[in-house]
């Protein structure tokens, strides 16, 4: 396994590959890795000849009050887990290499599926996501993208902005990695002290409760309710708890499959989950 | 030559070329190609081995007073000008096959360089065009683009998008191509009555004018202001006249290399044109 840190020795690594008409395989991550991340490196070694994992800590898609500068960084590490996994290529530039010194005038939005959930409590976070992926698309050129299903939103926006500009490769989600307890892996989950690591697997077993309940024909209005009481009530501050389309469009009633999103924080630490739930088969 | 008019027909028609690594050029166009389109796909057929145009009158970047309906559309002879000139492959796909029948919710837009110029009399007008280059880029995949200098800041904002975007292709600008009497030729030429026609070479004089002003030391706020006296005084309604550095920032003295914009009304037909000053060696 071969470690890039700039875009001309990448391009090198992978030119003979792209000569020879490879498949690329392209797992965009911010370090940290967690089994999360080296399952989405897993599916891109079955479908792919190459696969070409970047870490990069994107700083314009962290708000000024967050968690940029402290974000775990464990380079090392993560290539041991990456090599064992199957990565060919790490790319690991650094924030110049990515930016430049000249400054950057060029901005990407996507409206609509941006403006609430995630998008809310993180003005800029969604444009920030879809420069740096639309960048690291353009250096790696890859055939295939993965991304975990655990960032729904951030996942519907990639596909979006696939779809709209033309981006020549197909985006391939991953169901979500999570611990025994049930807690959705996260490179976030290493800020919680060990009381509120015990409570986190409240958030799926909320989730998995109202999935229950909807089978069960109660109102959808009435178990969001229910899950933003569970999750208060067991010490969480609930950013939101909502209910959308599997395409994120807003949904009154379980009449079609749809997808349970959460956000809450626990301590200082934001954590995100989301439950797909099938609606049964008439 | 070839006409594709689907991104699917181009991808097959283009495909043996990638396979075989061979050089492609494109030409992005709206059709109703004159000598200075010509000039582009001849420079490009100098420098590639496959040379792709596209015509496609671009809904999205026109604003709702503006001529998108009224554009002339005249592929066919389009085609036999672009077979002439070297042409390989003319991409000339309908509005559905750019924007297919979901709404299009991903914007690009350039702050900074676009918020002057043509930029404020032509609100969204180049967010319209980075997309649809954009897109256009992602499904010729190119090694060269071509762009004439006519459309400067159009230019200007394609070359910083595709830096700030690290899209894989390098843009070339070429020269404006004039007429004998030295209007910049542009499809919108075609709009002007006979009188006005004859008038319209008056923009490039005056553009001359202030560059021999300008290398004779006269003040360059003093030669903007001549130059929109003397085009008031021929018929023309002005739009701006403008000096900018080849950046386009802002520029007060001619102490560096500089260009002169102008933009006018005569009758109902938008013109615009401009001049690089060379800053005299000492």
């Amino acid at each position: 396994m071969k470690t890039e840190t700039t875009i001309q020795g990448l391009a090198a690594s992978l030119n003979p590959s792209r000569a020879a008409r490879k498949i690329i395989g392209f797992v965009p991550t911010m370090g940290n890795l967690h089994e999360g991340h080296l399952n989405l490196v897993r599916e891109a070694r079955q479908l792919c000849d190459i696969v070409v994992v970047s870490i990069f800590v994107n700083p314009i898609q962290f708000g000024p009050n967050e968690d940029f500068d402290s974000y775990p960084r464990t380079l090392e590490q993560d290539q041991r887990l990456l090599a064992d996994a199957g990565c060919d290529i790490v790319f690991a530039p650094s924030v110049e290499q990515m930016y430049g010194k000249k400054p950057r005038l060029t901005n990407i939005s996507v409206g609509g599926i941006t403006d609430d959930l995630c998008g809310s409590q993180r003005p800029g976070h969604f444009d920030g996501v879809a420069v740096v992926v639309t960048k690291l698309f353009n250096i790696v050129q890859p055939n295939y993208a993965f991304f975990g299903q655990k960032d729904y939103q951030q996942l519907a926006v990639i596909r979006q902005f696939v779809r709209d500009l033309n981006i020549p490769l197909e985006v391939i989600g991953v169901p979500i990695t999570r611990a025994e307890d049930g807690l959705a892996l996260s490179s976030r989950n290493g800020y919680l002290s060990a009381e509120n690591r015990e409570k986190a697997p409240v958030i799926y077993k909320t989730l998995k409760a109202a999935e229950q309940a909807l089978l069960l024909g109660k109102a959808l209005s009435e178990v969001l309710a229910e899950m933003k009481t569970a999750l208060t009530e067991a010490g969480f501050v609930v950013d939101y708890v909502e209910a959308r389309t599997t395409e994120l469009q807003k949904i009154e009633q379980f009449n079609e499959d749809l997808v349970l999103f959460v956000a809450v924080k626990l301590g200082a630490t934001r954590l995100i989950d989301n439950l797909q739930v099938k609606y049964p088969a008439s």
